[in-house]
């Protein structure tokens, strides 16, 4: 039998050492957005070190002002192997609100969601924990048949992707010659449907900032003063309703500079997937798209900005009643960006917005929070083609090209940085739940994932 | 000399234990709006119990669904004595933030916070426990110099004013006999100035309101729906800028119904009390007044309606960032009425202005808070006339008849279901901190409104 078969064999015979290995992963609270957690994040960065060296990578954990890296190389079976740059992010994304787990969010089980399909449950099954086991599984299922990997490999695992990255920059321009490969492969992003994988071409940006109003010195009686001093709940709830219109348009001068309309046939592709709002939204207990009128929740969400309140708090929160009014209050917003929008330009608009409404006597204070361009890939590059071909002869139904959503800034710094491409390529469904209690991971994607990355890696070894 | 200069010369001489007593209340953390400090609750009415039977009061403690009543009855020095009920609160308000706070908020202490200028400090030091101990105080005194009490006195404290006092009505119901009286004595009101003592004549009522939007039905990744499902945040910031117009004024239907304008020789009384905005929120931190335009400080709080909001809190408020979309959010309203404006009425308009804007897909839920209407009492009965001139007689400067911000259900309750009228008269100053961190209460305060107690008692002894 050819090589490839031999891994795909062997992937599926280690199936169940594969899933020990990723409850071990998914056991590590490696929640990097609260400094609490700081020893965790360590802990996952080494618990990989070690994974990969036992398969014959020369891997290291690298210090950084944040949460180390994990980097780590193959030089494969022969010489002149192509050179792939593989990326996945060990953190995880905070769990409150805890009491809506039906189970401890690092206590990772195999349940039957539903009859036939079974998932792995926990914090990061998805995100990216279970992603980025399936392309080491992978590696190890080929070393397994073949005693090496058919390309050269390097892997780089991030500890702070679910908090801003803030020292990726950094440490790809101080690395840029360790780092350099033929093409990234990216793997944080999510199938079409079960049945259909998917590559992401189009990515959005994101614009990240944390305002917080001032008023009085001291929370004040609302009987006393109430009347007669500035209350910030109810300048932020002004500074926040003015942020749409009544056309769910985004209001801040310039936002809308360098959004380009879809073209036709983009969308009509997109149309032809046939997802409705309802399919789209009911999932999650709504069925009617909100955001700008008059385009499809696939235009909405994969090629048009949004502004989002992720957060706002400000005066008693606490059970029963306090007649207060607030010396403060506080709101994280986020932005998703298009085609060329520019984030410090994003944000620039919006500091604008927030002091235009703001009333004498106030403050404002800020706490920025990323900052990313919006980023578009190659439909047909070679290696998106060979990609797209091993994942249609996996999957049930060919792979397709899509947009996203979500923000992925190190594809931006991948081109910017290293100049590479990247194919982004992962397995997630949108039912996962993905920063939401009870995040799962189907035991499809994680099986089917391994043998997809065995056969594209056996695909990608061939210039 | 007099029982009255004899009375007076014993609440000097006894100020230093007066204090040590105090302390001693001000050490139990009786937050009354959080269950978990029931048992501190229950300690606190227990101790005033104690205390005012060792005054020859015949006092109990009262089980109610919530915390306990204190009743007490003392006879006075003679059959024919005139009858007053006193009324306090023996609960404070919760403690957060407690960061801002200097000391402990259980720890009283005296502080020197200005040159000559003494308080003590501590949580409840003014709302209300400092102000209910002036009359418990004036009691001993009356008993040290003359044996006895000039007035037959009825003794009502509870332990739920700071969490809308839910067991009130149905206790006066249900004691109406036991403690009918000529009329009732309330300390929870406050100073006009630190050379003035006031009488309350004007309230406010109140109606709280905690309103919860919900949405999707789990937490969303506001990259994959963001722009698409509908963010309970927008929609509550939205129903909460829309309470009021550009001008101040609050935009429910019907709101200002029952509303009167102000007699314009009473708004002439008030503003030639001389207090600019800048008096009035300078000690705050502001100089611009908020709220309705065209219209004073004083008439903004004590003769106009408001709407604010007390709490706000919804998708992710913690450290770092989380790029959600939340499934509710939730904020405490209140309302302060004046005139005849009906509480149900205006909670009914809150609710039809938060359901005209409601999408579909989201849903609402309540839990209201209290609802009390405003209260006019007498400028002129006989009773107030004997206080304000006991009044006139300690203090500096005359006293005079005010406003106020805060509501007091109790005056109504009394009125309703006692058919008792009721003098406000207290001796908090206006930057005592109430219901923020670092409350005080002016050793002025306590040591010259025991004196004051003791001096009202003596004049409401004689019809």
């Amino acid at each position: 039998m050819t090589d490839l078969t031999a891994a795909l064999t062997a992937a599926d015979a280690s199936l169940d050492e594969s899933l020990e290995r990723l409850f071990g992963l998914l056991r590590i609270q490696s929640i990097s957005t609260d400094p609490a957690y700081a020893p965790e994040c360590r802990r996952a960065g080494q618990w990989l070190v070690d994974e990969l060296a036992s398969l014959g990578f020369e891997a290291s954990l690298r210090d950084t002002p944040g949460h180390p890296m994990v980097v780590a190389h193959h030089a494969g079976a022969t010489p002149d192997a192509p050179h792939y740059l593989f990326y996945g992010h060990y953190d995880v994304q905070p769990v409150d609100p805890l009491d809506l787990w039906t189970d401890p969010p690092f206590e990772p089980a195999i349940k039957e969601i539903a009859p036939g399909r079974k998932a792995i449950t926990g914090r990061g099954a998805s995100d990216d924990k279970g992603q980025l086991m399936t392309f080491v599984e992978a590696c190890r299922a080929w070393k397994a048949a073949s005693g090496s990997l058919p390309c050269r490999i390097t892997i780089l695992f991030e500890g702070e992707e679910e908090s801003g990255s803030p020292s990726l920059k950094p440490f790809l321009e101080a690395n840029a010659e360790e780092l350099k490969a033929e093409c990234a492969l990216v793997c944080d992003t999510g199938m079409w449907d079960p049945e259909t994988p998917a590559i992401a071409v189009a990515l959005r940006g994101l614009v990240g900032e944390e305002v917080t109003i001032h008023a009085a010195d001291r929370d004040l009686h609302s009987g006393l003063f109430g009347g007669a001093a500035a209350n910030p709940l109810h300048i932020l709830s002004k500074i926040l309703a003015d942020l749409h219109d009544e056309t769910g348009r985004v209001t801040l001068d310039g936002f809308y500079d360098g959004v380009e309309e879809t073209p036709a046939q983009v969308l009509a592709s997109w149309d032809s997937l046939g997802r409705t709002a309802e399919d789209f939204l009911g999932g999650v207990g709504l069925s009617v798209p909100s955001g700008e009128q008059g385009r499809s929740v696939l235009e909405q969400t994969w090629a048009r900005p949004t502004a989002e309140v992720n957060g706002m708090w400000g005066g008693y929160t606490g059970e029963g009643f306090k007649t207060v009014i607030a010396a403060k209050a506080s709101a994280k917003v986020s932005f998703r960006l298009v085609g060329k929008q520019d984030p410090d330009q994003v944000r620039a608009a919006f500091r604008a917005h927030v002091e235009a409404r703001l009333p004498a006597n106030c403050t404002v204070s800020y706490a920025p929070h990323g900052g990313s361009p919006a980023i578009q890939l190659p439909f047909d590059s070679p290696v998106v083609t060979k990609t797209r071909n091993a994942l249609t002869d996996e999957w049930p139904k060919p792979a397709v090209t899509i947009g996203m959503g979500g923000s992925i800034p190190i594809v931006g710094d991948f081109q910017n940085i290293l100049g590479l491409q990247s194919v982004l390529c992962g397995y997630g469904l949108t039912d996962d739940r993905i920063h939401s209690p009870n995040e799962k991971y189907d035991l499809t994607s994680f099986a089917k994932g391994i043998r997809s990355w065995v056969r594209i890696l056996d695909a990608l070894a061939t210039r």
